[in-house]
């Protein structure tokens, strides 16, 4: 449908810093504040009322801003960061790099015992296993010291049942995950607390000075197509994206699964069905990647797939063990052919093949 | 000349996370790259043979990108940055807020006088005065332990005399004060060392994944239009921006420099001429910001302005005396007249009318 909803900008458009002085996030461009409002109003995934939209450089700019919303200069020692492995392995590295003060990454939240302030990334459905997440360190050590940011980049009907509006105080999204538009660098977070939405606009005020007003704008126009063709109205007559994703993703796992059911090495994990009320259907989570364990719990399951030529993600940079390993499906229909063929060569003559 | 450089991006354009895998700043658009080269070719500012050029969320996040570059965590301590005072006062803050255990802010480079590892920003013509500036720890100190940031932003025609071309190892510049399109977010680093372009790089991939496509895009087709303009060729028969833009700066200084000479209150500083290799004229500095002085030591200038409704940056977040503070000329018409007027106050009647 690419044709089917251009923009064009003037030169002489979208030139200032500043989208709405009035708003506590001033580079927010009004038109993508309304669109993401729509969107899930229409998609039932996320509360948007009461809530500040801080609009950011792609998700991990606001996860970094949330953690310096979190944090205060001076404190007698950097704020722990947790999340349950397996993790979204940039966590670790967005939270390290800088050698920052204010912030320290802990890894695991299931192995964290420390007492004091917390912070718990919470990513559900989650990058990399597929699984529903919720927080674990509160239930765990009884330690209320925490701050919870729930990365909910995959709470999209292509990828699992929407259950109910999440209702959250931190809350991030990202149109990559989405719409599928990863070049616009366009995420946004609804939060509660409106102290913490001026900490996060001062952070991206610093970092870079406000986020692309032409992506922003693009963004705005994709997403008020989507909600059109979810509704079925506008001027586009259009399918709805987020079942369009889903039959695509559905046929992918099907292929992978007729494919590893007769390994002799690798296994896919399961996943429930829950009730969507999006679709009003029973619904299967159709992860955005394929967590792969070898059958064998001695094999490094990223080193056996580069063996077949196929590149993932080792489960121990996700502080998970190296019989894991994550695989990307959301790539373009003949690389996906093209994993499922090499990936063939494990069944029957097995592993010998693949090196 | 808006309607004149439309740029129209299709539903499904610049989807990915990639620009050109090849390259080592993956997220560079190529057109954006060869648009900087042809442009930095026809002005003379600076030289792009043997330089990478990586992208950044505008020049502030290619300054921090620099500064990750220049260091290595496990430091006996943070490596000192340092500019001559009266500095761009974001460098503090971006230096400091994240309290990096990389990087330290030291303020004025004038008064510097630690051993070890430093980064001095040389910002030329600098922001808040106007000023030409040279690298001065080197030279005042004997310490060859720096590291050098050269800040160009402002070297562009319109501002100052293109006296050569910059041929310096990490050159920052930025499409908001070249063209004056601020909400675009992009700026760009002129780097010699592939090392260091490789760690930028990383920075901006650990930071944001990389930059919007939508803006290099339309900066790529902004740059084209601005060379066909200097070059007087292609479809568009275009003026020079860099000789427009001067014109409107030059009157407004002219304004400007009417307004203050019989003040009781305010010195406005004065800059020499050069010849520009790019107009072939004799060419006197017309800074983008008036860099006010009160003539009571003891006056608070910002504060002086203030009272006459006039908002303006005082001097001591600039690393200077609170009798200095600096005002935006990159206004529009009407607001620049305005000022004019409020400024205007001050004659005469003196401050007591701006109450």
């Amino acid at each position: 449908m690419s044709d089917k909803y251009n923009v064009t900008i003037g030169g002489g458009d979208l030139m200032s810093y500043f989208s709405d002085g009035n708003n506590v996030c001033w580079f927010l461009e009004p038109e993508l504040g309304a669109a993401i409002r729509r969107l899930h109003g229409l998609v039932g995934n996320a509360v948007t009322d009461d809530r500040y939209i801080v609009v950011g450089t792609g998700s991990s700019q606001l996860f970094q801003a949330l953690l310096y919303a979190f944090t205060t200069p001076g404190g007698p020692e950097p704020v722990s960061v947790v999340s349950s492995a397996p993790y979204y392995s940039d966590y670790a590295e967005e939270v390290s790099f800088l050698r920052s003060e204010l912030y320290k990454w802990e890894g695991d939240a299931y192995k964290f015992n420390k007492k004091g302030a917390y912070i718990e990334v919470v990513n559900s459905p989650n990058n990399p296993d597929g699984t529903l997440r919720e927080a674990v360190v509160m239930n765990r050590t009884g330690n209320g010291n925490g701050k919870l940011i729930y990365d909910f980049a995959y709470y999209w009907p292509q990828f699992t049942a929407i259950t109910g509006a999440a209702d959250y105080d931190n809350m991030l999204f990202t149109l990559s995950k989405c719409t599928g538009h990863a070049g616009s660098r366009i995420g946004w977070a609804l939060v509660k607390d409106k102290d913490i939405a001026k900490k996060m606009t001062e952070y991206i005020t610093i970092s870079s000075i406000g986020v692309s007003k032409e992506s922003q704008f693009r963004a705005a126009k994709i997403i008020e197509v989507v909600c059109n063709g979810i509704q079925n109205v506008g001027s586009v007559k259009s399918e709805n994206l987020f079942e369009y994703a889903r039959n695509i993703l559905s046929k992918r796992w099907q292929k992978l699964r007729e494919t590893i059911q007769n390994s002799e090495h690798l296994i896919l994990s399961k996943y429930p069905q829950e009730h969507c009320l999006f679709s009003g259907k029973l619904t299967e989570t159709l992860s955005a990647y394929a967590w792969l364990e070898s059958k064998d719990d001695t094999k490094d399951c990223n080193e056996f797939l580069r063996g077949l030529k196929i590149i993932g993600k080792s489960g121990k940079i996700c502080g998970a063990h190296q019989k894991f390993a994550r695989i990307n499906l959301m790539c373009r229909e003949e690389e996906f052919n093209q994993f499922i063929e090499r990936l063939s060569a494990t069944r029957g003559k097995g592993i010998i093949n693949g090196h």
